[in-house]
């Protein structure tokens, strides 16, 4: 199943975190949750704030090496009747606050900031502003039934 | 972050969904919503009857291929203090539903009847009971704030 261009990026403009997969040098998968905004037909994640595990980041090291990622937005519920995904495919490259790359990270950190009211407190940003830009190349979507895609909150 | 094994078996218990990441034949990354029991040291997956996209499922065909998985449980929140995170790194293979395999699907089928009761409306198979088995190698975990891990509901 597919949605229309306006469906998935109403999807992507108000969808809240996605789980983003890459792969480790080695060949095997890395996983971790993220939010993200919709701009300019990219899927920004801001490098933020919220404590980090290990610097620099293994998506990051990932990125650098193979750009291939999927992106999975999903709904679980008790009721399996509402069960819904999209998954995303594409590939990401890492974007840094050099001053070529300023400009687009000032808008999406108006985007992040609007999105994400959580920003007020916490940092948008860890360091120099750096954020993975995922380009979509497809996508496939299920849902146990029909889902009114423009009306996801 | 790690948890004890006494933490991390209860989550795995507990916790109703997961998403997994294999890798595809070209060496992208794949992703999928799964549920799952937690049993014998492994984590178990089946191939159950809610409606799929394709035959055979691209998670059987890249298992078969390259055995490296990698499954996220988190959750998320809008408040960001409560957001968590364990990655569960290992190697996954199939299990179908030959003379061998029979006696440990019929003991998963009940534990997973058991953690989800929409089983009852739900198909646990779509055939031939086929179980993705996924053996930890290791996992590493993040949370904003501490968790009670063995509280979690």
């Amino acid at each position: 199943m597919q949605l229309d261009p306006q469906q998935l990026s109403h999807v992507l403009s108000v969808w809240g975190v996605g789980r983003l997969a890459t792969v480790r040098p080695d060949g095997a998968p890395h996983l971790v949750p993220i939010v993200f905004v919709w701009c300019d037909g990219c899927i920004w994640m801001p490098i933020d704030g919220k404590p980090k595990r290990s610097d620099p980041l293994q998506r990051l090291r990932n990125v650098a090496r193979r750009p291939s990622v999927s992106l999975l937005l999903d709904h679980y519920d008790a009721d399996w009747r509402a069960l819904w995904w999209i998954r995303i495919d594409g590939t990401a490259e890492v974007v840094s606050g050099d001053p070529v790359a300023m400009p687009a990270a000032a808008r999406i950190a108006q985007r992040l900031r609007a999105k994400y009211p959580q920003y007020q407190s916490v940092d948008l940003f860890s360091g120099p502003p750096t954020l993975l830009r995922m380009l979509p190349a497809r996508h496939t979507a299920w849902s146990a039934q029909p889902v009114a895609w423009e009306s996801l909150p």
